[in-house]
């Protein structure tokens, strides 16, 4: 996390040593968001009138300008957040793609949901007006970049990717763990803006380290949604503070899930030991610090899971960790596990590499019984990076108990072979209840950025349930219906006019 | 409203004598709110499960079972509300026609949002999983009857309609005001649902007069949604309810709105004493008890507008009002109008003929000037019934002023000659801001249940402006995403099986 001075500046920190990288930042004031808001405000009508081959051409122009700040911007990512190289070229792809990807759902019109209901004036015993309906942008949105992903889910991440394919403005709240990478992705978008002919304020961008800047910045009567990725406790705030405005805003924030990862009888007979190996890449990916990392394994007790454990503690024990992303984190990381570990009910079945330097924690793996399991809600609580909990379930019975026990998750992960089919069955609705994604022979990380992709989930997973943070869906987050009636043709928008090419409903049925 | 004894009964009141109508009703209690949210919540999976042809024939189901309630329904509807029995006729058509268009929503199966991104196991440098996408239902829906719309709004109305539609069990609080019609249509619900062979507790009913019932609905943990049509205060204390759950969850309430009436110059000089007899139609049509009576009408000053008022006044100078719905709305008018009347800066227009018997309240217009209007934020506020404020503007920019002052709508109305049309053209991104529905040369009066109808608009109007309770676009808010990524084909929803009829989208595009 990032360094503060009393001057109202700060640095960020390099990850893997805890030294302060030059330059210093300046804090943004009050003043700063009051600006950003009201130049977002003030850009909103135009930039949604926009037609929607220019503001595709906008986002594509800002992953050409991500593109065009070269190794230097995979660098300071690195420093600032101690991802590894490889990780961060995967990650500014995606982001890259992601930009691409809502461009073309911005050009293929689906997100506008035209409907279209002709005037019946014939009809008895009342006659029916022309009616249209196509969906809106909310207004400005508030979007907080996230410490996991510094270019995915941060500046120009998928909240500000989905939310400028709405037709929202979009100010940013750069995270201050990576500042530097930030401010590089900030000035991509404002000169993608330039090039393409954006209103000013379509994109507003402010920073800093404590909690009153993003506070500030959801109060504001001029942002109308927020998106955020980050912990529950910060989620909640932001939510909390949405809800008193004199005009509540929804927020959709992704906020915490342990991901079970269900290991079915016949699947961990034949091959436990290459599951817990499997398992464990999976888990110590990117220091576990992903929002869909495994926290939590259940199964049956037998001899595939010890087969299972035995393989998972194996490779864990050879695993050299990298380092965390900040201070905080790793802090939290080191506090959780610590209370898993003196637990009466938890066994610690194996521990990772310490590793060097300050910023490395060895990654861990527990198991309880389902009934310790049932008896702590503690036991279910997100520890964020490479810790998870096997729970050992007596039989199919207890383990669908410990399912329907869970809070929302993300995701929901099923180990299985063909002949685990009919006890997987009746598992699925409790398992569609419970997550936002479902996944058979896989593992919960790696969300694909596509069209049928839910990164969502019930609560606390996210704060709204009805929507996706990552896919094509996501857009749906920052749109409204609105209806014209008798409205004449020349005053309807274009997309809603005779003729219109966009795919459309006439009369509840496709046209 | 409704009388309330010691002994836990309620009797009705018949709305045109205040006297109370046999039989007593008996208060339902926390235990019966336990009982229909258990039995909800068992219901749950087996309903979403039901195949969408028998789901749709349980919706058409209740529709005929309302029909073979006969005039009895009618006749009671229309002592416990005052309401004319050729509106509740048109009324019960609207209920009846509601569901049968939300049975063949169920069956189109576009609500079901389909979305197929097949496996690409060749794609470098990662092959990407076969991603499956559907909406589920959220889960057993809290509905709180209306006191406006005995049929349309409550027992079996568009909430309920749209929340079963979605595959969500029902739990239906009943007004207290209509404790009769409630009681039968609840029966007729139960009655469909026998009949088609419904799960027990797919539909359920509490009934009584305080407000802890309604909290107690809206607390249990197994209600997963809510949707109310009623008063500000009421959906808002409904909203504080759900927040404060351990598990928050989303409420749908429509809860108040002027509906603005916008007399362009043009349309007001050419038919300025037309539009203000047909205004007075609408703004006293069931007496004012409508959400989107036309409280509110702006016009630029002028012999137009003079014209459109004398006719307004003449017109409201006849108008002989019918029974108010309950004393409670009956006071709140009385108050609201004389607020207005006693308010510096209003003049009152006219007054309509004040009627016979306790429960007739005499309709009202009043004017203030643009400047008085923005000065003080209290003319704003809804007077449900037949009371509406005409606004003199100087000119369009302050017409625009006001408009950009006024709080989220349901509707908002542009009368309008094509010699307007330029003068429009910049309103509309005004309205659209504003309001859920943009209507030109008609009245907000009079909601059609259709596919691309929006009821709904920006708080306050809604709690949440990304939906409609009426039309087919109502079952959105019940529903959310669920990815499955690798399903074996066998374990996969019907829906999402290879081959399925349903209308989808496979790479985001329409196959």
């Amino acid at each position: 996390m990032a360094d503060r001075d009393p001057q109202g500046t700060f640095q960020a920190v390099e990850a893997a040593t805890g030294e302060a990288i030059d330059p210093s930042f300046s804090q943004s004031t009050a003043q700063d968001v009051d600006a950003a808001c009201a130049k977002a405000a003030g850009a909103f009508d135009s930039y949604r009138a926009i037609e929607p081959d220019k503001r595709a051409a906008f986002l594509e122009a800002i992953g050409d300008e991500i593109m065009a700040l070269g190794d230097e911007l995979l660098e300071r990512a690195g420093r600032e957040t101690g991802l590894p190289a490889a990780r961060l070229t995967g990650e500014r792809g995606r982001t890259v793609g992601q930009l691409k990807l809502f461009a073309k759902t911005v050009r293929d019109g689906h997100w506008q949901s035209v409907r279209i209901d002709p005037a019946m004036p014939e009809r008895e015993p009342m006659p029916r007006s022309d009616l249209r309906m196509r969906m809106v942008p909310l207004g400005p949105v508030a979007v907080f970049g996230a410490s996991n992903f510094p270019l995915a889910f941060s500046t120009a991440g998928g909240d500000t990717a989905s939310a400028l394919a709405a037709g929202c403005p979009v100010v940013v709240k750069g995270h201050p763990a990576h500042p530097g990478t930030d401010e590089m992705v900030a000035g991509a978008i404002a000169e993608a803006a330039r090039k393409t002919g954006m209103p000013d304020g379509v994109f507003g961008h402010v920073r800093g380290t404590g909690n009153e800047l993003g506070a500030a910045l959801v109060k504001d009567p001029r942002i109308a949604a927020v998106g955020f990725t980050g912990s529950r406790a910060g989620g909640l705030a932001l939510v909390a503070v949405a809800q008193q405005r004199e005009v509540p805003i929804p927020v959709y924030a992704e906020m915490s899930s342990i991901n079970p990862v269900v290991l079915m009888p016949h699947a961990l007979k034949q091959r436990g030991a290459e599951l817990g190996a499997a398992f464990v890449q999976s888990l110590t990916m990117g220091a576990g610090q992903f929002c869909t990392n495994p926290g939590l394994v259940l199964a049956i007790e037998g001899e595939g899971l010890d087969a299972f454990e035995s393989a998972a503690s194996e490779a864990l024990a050879g695993h050299d960790p990298q380092p965390m992303l900040t201070g905080g984190i790793r802090k939290a990381f080191s506090q959780g596990t610590a209370k898993l570990a003196g637990h009466d009910g938890v066994t610690e079945l194996a521990a990772g590499v310490a590793g060097d330097g300050i910023a490395r924690e060895a990654a861990r793996l527990f198991s309880a019984s389902a009934e310790a399991f049932l008896g702590d809600p503690a036991l279910g609580a997100e520890v964020f990076g490479a810790s998870s909990l096997v729970v050992h379930c007596k039989d199919a019975g207890e383990l669908r108990k410990v399912l329907e026990s869970l809070e929302g998750q993300l995701t929901a992960t099923l180990q299985m072979d063909d002949a685990d089919t009919d006890a997987v069955r009746p598992l699925i609705p409790v398992l569609e209840r419970k997550a936002g994604r479902i996944l058979a022979n896989g593992w919960p990380t790696g969300v694909e950025v596509a069209t049928a992709m839910v990164h969502g989930g019930p609560y606390p997973a996210t704060s709204d349930s009805r929507t996706t943070s990552v896919g094509t869906l996501a857009i749906d987050r920052f749109l409204r219906p609105v209806c014209y009636q008798n409205l004449p043709l020349t005053l309807l928008p274009e997309t809603l006019r005779d003729g219109t090419k966009l795919p459309k409903m006439v009369d509840g049925e496709p046209a």
